[in-house]
């Protein structure tokens, strides 16, 4: 199958209390691209960047099976920066810098050679230009995911509404989840919100882990437990990645696939955090990646045969 | 096998935003006595209470299998009475009323025909207690579970030192947890705590599920996602009974049957939350349990198989 994603291909600058970098390859559509890339060969993306983005991420990307045609570079402009600093916590963090630089214009073009994509995964953006991805398809997409954040709850609900009635899967966090549905119950949460037009929905809860719904199954995976976390930037967008990826590599929607996809998800997201930036995801086999998800396998799955005396 | 309890029966009155009760039965050895009388219909238990505690609860504990020989009632005494208001997240509560009563000189007698007792739970008590009993055993069970709580590492540290040296399997919450061992990532405060004695250690994370460790192993246990919480009192109880009760009746100390033994606890839990108190555990068939337990089956399990393009 194919799979394109939308989104961000930036710089971030990111201090933990674990140390700090200098601008390092950050972005939504990176994470979600390099995770799918461990099971889908056959992606695209549609992105923008300034400049002064290294080429040699680029021509990472395309090693990895990433058409780049969409991949708009604008001569003379600088790429996306965002800049945060997270509490000792590692579950809240504060912006530091937001430079939209090529994003403010941003116009998602679509190569003609993607009309037809079958999977399409809506990194957080503005939902105007989510949107606009989808209207701009010819053809609709088999399964559209998408991620957003409290950002566009507070600014462009309206717009966001708009972009939910379109979709299939929404990936959001739980806080994302509260704020979006007005409840605190995620059972209740996940209902409001898949009236809005998603018919599964994904609450991903951090080191808790993740819940699927879709009408009246739910599946609880939990999150690796580790030690530290490193750097948890960008382990949304990978687990989003590694879901996606999976999915369209088997082209198998049923809600056991989802399964697991969520936790070949869940094994990259757990590398993703334990080296700052893309760092861990670029030098990761494939057989680590398999051997994490048999992890996963030890940690979540019981045989439940019981005898009552 | 056989399961001997040891913790307080005794009154509660609850408040919490769905509704408000009057005394009603609590006490952790009762919550613990009837989720294991779903598993293990050969147990004892080490207790007191006033006269004032009703006959009518002691008869259903005798139904269910419960040997009452060790149940001191203390005639013109009241038995321990606590009263608690939930907060609206329902994550935290306010105690109202601690009235300790017949549990001030608690003795914890154990009577002859308990010797031998291969399973033990301790509930929560003060740690002077727990090793009392603990000490009182001629023979030393096979398998010594405890429950403790954050008062006791405030209070009774180094008491409390002395318990843990001695049992195999602590059960207590993320925040007890992350007191007790002086840490934030739970990982790394199941290492510190095990070295305090016990091999095993369950973290409870509320509506997160739980965390068996043991050696280089860990289970990730989700909790059924609910619409409401209606009355979390005696949830944790209720679990560790279940664990114990599944235990004692397999008589099976491997891994893959602590894993069962946390799903059967899960399970007891998620019905013990939907009323208030010991109502609902105490109106559930054998066949509600089990049919729980298959929901878990659902939610949390998965067959792995991924295929790579």
């Amino acid at each position: 199958m194919s799979l394109l994603t939308v989104g961000s291909v930036a710089f971030d600058a990111i201090e933990t209390p674990f140390g700090k970098t200098d601008k390092i390859i950050g972005g939504a559509a990176t994470y979600i691209s390099l995770a799918a890339s461990f099971f889908e060969k056959n992606q695209r993306i549609v992105a923008v960047v300034g400049d002064d983005f290294p080429q040699e991420m680029i021509d990472t990307l395309a090693e990895k099976g990433v058409d780049l045609e969409g991949l708009q570079i604008k001569a003379g402009e600088k790429s996306f920066f965002w800049s945060g600093k997270y509490h000792n916590d590692m579950n809240t963090r504060d912006t530091l810098i937001t430079e939209l630089n090529v994003l403010e214009n941003f116009d998602p073009i679509i190569p003609a050679s993607y009309q037809g994509t079958e999977y399409l995964m809506l990194g957080n953006l503005t939902p105007q230009i989510q949107t606009l991805v989808i209207d701009r398809l010819e053809q609709r997409p088999q399964f559209i995911a998408m991620d957003t954040m409290n950002f566009w709850m507070d600014i462009a609900m309206d717009d966001l509404k708009v972009t939910l009635s379109k979709i299939d899967l929404l990936i959001i966090n739980d806080e994302e989840a509260r704020q979006l549905s007005g409840v605190s119950s995620l059972v209740k949460a996940s209902k409001i919100i898949r009236e809005m037009g998603p018919k599964y929905l994904i609450i991903k809860k951090g080191e808790h882990g993740a819940l699927l719904f879709h009408g009246d199954q739910i599946f609880a995976a939990p999150a690796l437990p580790l030690e530290e976390v490193f750097d948890p930037t960008g382990a949304g967008d990978t687990f989003a990645g590694g879901f996606m990826g999976y999915i369209a590599s088997t082209g198998d929607l049923s809600f056991d696939n989802m399964k697991r996809a969520i936790i070949a998800g869940s094994a990259l997201a757990s590398f993703c955090v334990e080296k700052f930036g893309t760092e861990k995801l670029l030098h990761i086999s494939q057989e680590d990646m398999e051997s994490r998800i048999q992890e996963f396998v030890k940690l979540a799955n019981f045989d439940m045969v019981y005898h009552v005396k």
